[in-house]
């Protein structure tokens, strides 16, 4: 039995991976073509139901990195759908940055670590 | 008694987050319109306070990624203010890349991780 | 004896830095002006040795970022390479995105983590 647990694992990645009491998260995006809050929206839900297929939830959450392919256009939309969602009382370490994703159709990509 | 410890939690995320013998900071930044030498030692001096609010030091660092919106202006006069903080005997594993960040203002971030 | 072990430590970064079981590396590149498939090559062959010197290997990976300096020209040609490397049975957590990285020579560059 490995100590490591791989979750959804694909031919390229692993949608997340269980070690030591931690969970990483692959990136997670939502659908191309959608409105940046849209994306933003089902990236976090795809972020719920992985911490919830892991044992955890997003109370638990210890870091988030996000990632916009234009953060002046998308940053206050992404932000109010972020801001909603994350816990009030335990709310991760963050960081966010402009960097274009896989396709130009990607407006955001969130990419998450939490504790079991 | 949370096996979670969050410092300076806000609404929108935790300037630090603890969790199983390592601390994990929000991305840092400096002053808007600074230079980038002095964005970069304002960030590694946020980076200061919060790893002791944490109770460790800049000694135990693992990680080290950091952003310059203009990487190709700014890497030399980041790299010597990094290379005058960072600990000789114990320098984390670092990556560097190009991000526009919040706001056109920020220069430069920096996301570290370090051992309690 | 320290419970941090640091790998080919330099006055600026570690290539590795070891703490708890697990093993964070620092971003790894390729000869610039290669291509990126040699670059990504080139990348992957930097980590399969420093796993190796930390004592783990490819199969017990936890996360991999990869960032390309182009990645509308690129992420094909950086996936077939890291397609033909990742263990099929045990993939890793990865996000992907476009940063320019430290000098324009550079196409690629790959961050992982790993358990020992």
């Amino acid at each position: 039995m490995s100590d490591i647990t791989r979750i959804e694992p694909g031919p390229r990645m692993s949608q997340a991976v269980i070690h030591n009491g931690v969970v990483y998260l692959a990136g997670q995006v939502g659908a191309p073509g959608a409105t940046v809050a849209e994306q933003t929206k089902a990236a976090l839900a795809s972020i719920d139901r992985l911490l919830k297929e892991a044992g955890t939830d997003r109370s638990r959450l210890l870091t988030t990195q996000i990632w916009l392919a234009d953060i002046a256009a998308d940053f206050a939309a992404m932000n109010a759908v972020w801001d909603s969602w994350v816990p009030a009382d335990n709310p991760p370490a963050r960081w966010t940055g402009e960097a274009k994703l896989a396709a130009p159709e990607y407006k955001v990509e969130i990419v998450v670590t939490a504790a079991l």
